[in-house]
Parts: C-alpha cells; sequence; structure tokens
C-alpha cells in the first residue's frame, strides 16, 4: 500500500457473517472449506443469491472455477469441532469430506447431513480481488436444517477453542495471509460503465 | 428463473451485515444510503479491504461509479434515526446529508460526525449483478469512533420502528425489489481464467 494503512482491524471484524461451511466438486473430487465471507446479494424473494469470497490458495477455488458450483453450508453453535477439521487443513492435501456425512445436491455440490441450513449454488458471475476471487451465484436449492440453532460466530469459536487449536489456527492463517499479501495487487481489473 | 425456488428467506437474512451508511460524493454533490451489505474483503491487517454492493436504482450507484470512492459509516445502536433519513428517500429526490453533520474524507466522500466507526475506500475493481454493482474497494483511512457502541442491526431496527415509518419502508423496498426483479439477469458476465 501507498500510504500508512489505519487500525480498522476491529471495526472490520464486525462486518463478517456468521461461520459456513463452503462446499464444491469436480470430477469426483469434493472439497469443504470454512469461510466468515458469505453474504446474501438478492432482495428479489423468488431469486435468491449468495456473493463469497475465495481465496486462490484455497483448494476449493480449483473446484469452483471448473464446476462454477458450490454450497454454502451455515454451522451452529455446536458445530466448532468442524470449524477445525474443515478449515484448519488444506483440501490440497486431503479429502475432509470424507468423515463427514453428507450428500450430493442439485449442483452436485456436497450438502452436509448436520447444518443449521445450506444453500445450493450456481455461479453467474466473478470478480478478481488478486488474492481470492468474489463469486456471485443464484441459490438454485436451499433449506433450513436445524429451526432451532443458533449460527455460529468465529469470535464465540475462538471463545471455546483449546490453546492447541488456536495455535494450528495462527499457522495456517499466517501462511494464507502472507499469499494473499503477495497477491492481493495482482488484480485483473476490468473498467465498468457508470449506468 | 428456471426452477421453483426454495424459500431460503430465513437463513439469508442470518447471511447480512450490521447497517452502515454508504457516503459518496461526486462535482458538489453528496449522498448517502443505508446498506446491510458492506462486509470486509481481505485477511491483510495492513491492507485492510471492503466488498459492498450497491444497487443500480440509487443515487449513490452514479456517484460511486463515478468517483470510484465511498465511505462506509458503521452506524450503532441509537441511530434508528438515523437509517430512516438516509435509507428511506431517494438521493434522487434531495441532499440526505445536508442536514446531518458531516466532513470530507481523504477520498472526497462524506465522513459522518456520529457513527460507531468509519472506512474511507476507494474502488479497485467492480462486478456486474444486473440490478446492482459489487465494489471492491481498498481502505485507505478509518477509525472507531465510537467504542462503546454496539453497531445496529436490521432486525433489531425494525422491531423498535413505529408502524408508519415501516409503512413507507415496505413502499419503498416494493419498489426497489421491482427494479431488481426486472434487472437481475442483465449481467455483462465476463468469463474468468481457473487458477
Amino acid at each position: 500500500m501507498d500510504q500508512p494503512q489505519p487500525d480498522v482491524g476491529p471495526l472490520m471484524s464486525l462486518l463478517r457473517t456468521p461461520i459456513v461451511a463452503v462446499t464444491s466438486a469436480w470430477q469426483g473430487r469434493t472439497n469443504a472449506q470454512i469461510a466468515v465471507s458469505a453474504i446474501a446479494a438478492s432482495i428479489v424473494p423468488e431469486a435468491p443469491r449468495m456473493l463469497v469470497q475465495i481465496h486462490k490458495d484455497n483448494y476449493s477455488h480449483q473446484l469452483i472455477s471448473a464446476s462454477r458450483a458450490f454450497a454454502i453450508n451455515v454451522l451452529h453453535k455446536e458445530q466448532v469441532p468442524l470449524v477445525r477439521a474443515l478449515g484448519f487443513f488444506s483440501g490440497h492435501d486431503r479429502e475432509k469430506l470424507a468423515t463427514v456425512p453428507h450428500r450430493i445436491g442439485v449442483t452436485g455440490s456436497p450438502i452436509l447431513d448436520d447444518c443449521l441450513g445450506y444453500l445450493d449454488c450456481r455461479v453467474v458471475n466473478a470478480m478478481d480481488a488478486g488474492d481470492m476471487t468474489c463469486f456471485l451465484a443464484e441459490v438454485v436449492d436451499g433449506a433450513v436444517v436445524r429451526p432451532d440453532a443458533e449460527p455460529l460466530w468465529w469470535f464465540y469459536a475462538r471463545s471455546v477453542m483449546p490453546a492447541d487449536w488456536l495455535q494450528e489456527w495462527d499457522i495456517r492463517i499466517t501462511g494464507s495471509i502472507e499469499f494473499a499479501r503477495q497477491h492481493m495487487r495482482d488484480i485483473d481489473y476490468r473498467p465498468w460503465q457508470p449506468q
């Protein structure tokens, strides 16, 4: 960056969403990753859309780019161990869904049996951010699975994780931050027309 | 849409952010609009970024498209009247910031005197969604203004609004939904390269 940056970390941590598992599949391989960046992107009730940010060093980025589909599985408060299972290891190294009960949804993306609810999505546009891609997608199927459950927020998940999990997380996120730092300037910028 | 759509409204309402005022300026005109779609878009502490969805029928869309800048003013729990002042009327019809104390920030965008905190942003990329544009922006200035304050959520704001405000809101959102319904298929789709 060209100028000194303000310390806006605490403010920006307010501007994230509950924890979701983003699932994807392509040519027999499946993956799931954790995200706090899956946001509603439509105000039209019969045409729901989602917008999600996927980092390019995540294996999910390869699968979603190829299949042009993904599912958002909104996690509930009792699923902190799943955050570690899906978020602390890379799909490049292991088939993370091998031990997580799921079925295959309308778009071909895995849907977790246990979740607060899910949104099965087909990509309709994408924007390069250098370090990650913002995928805009229409929701083609979805349901509330556990209407009684509460969503899971990252600040809560952190507060109940044991110390050795937090150490694992710090190592993983440090690597991701370094990748992002190196790539976020490499935007494939496409000027748009003012309306 | 080509298939029957699921009723995922309650699920998607979980996947929004606290209420913010998005401010913008161009050639002497200023505007402010309300949004629940301003999300953090960077994991690199010294390079903060934001992603925000701006509907094309909002006057803000013209100003941001021209200035390539905006500010996110995160509102606090006591600012429900400001949600009406900035969110229930169009900048096409009135200079909404005329009676709201503010200064001009680094990017030229207005910064509200009273807010939980603000993020002054310069656009680095944009994606067409037909009905709206997703603007990706780097945060060039920002601060927490009221560290003691709580963020304002839409479900809370609705719960304390008088009945006639809710009627005003329903009329306004019905018009916005109709505009979105007519335009969300008109995406300027740009295929991307899988990484």
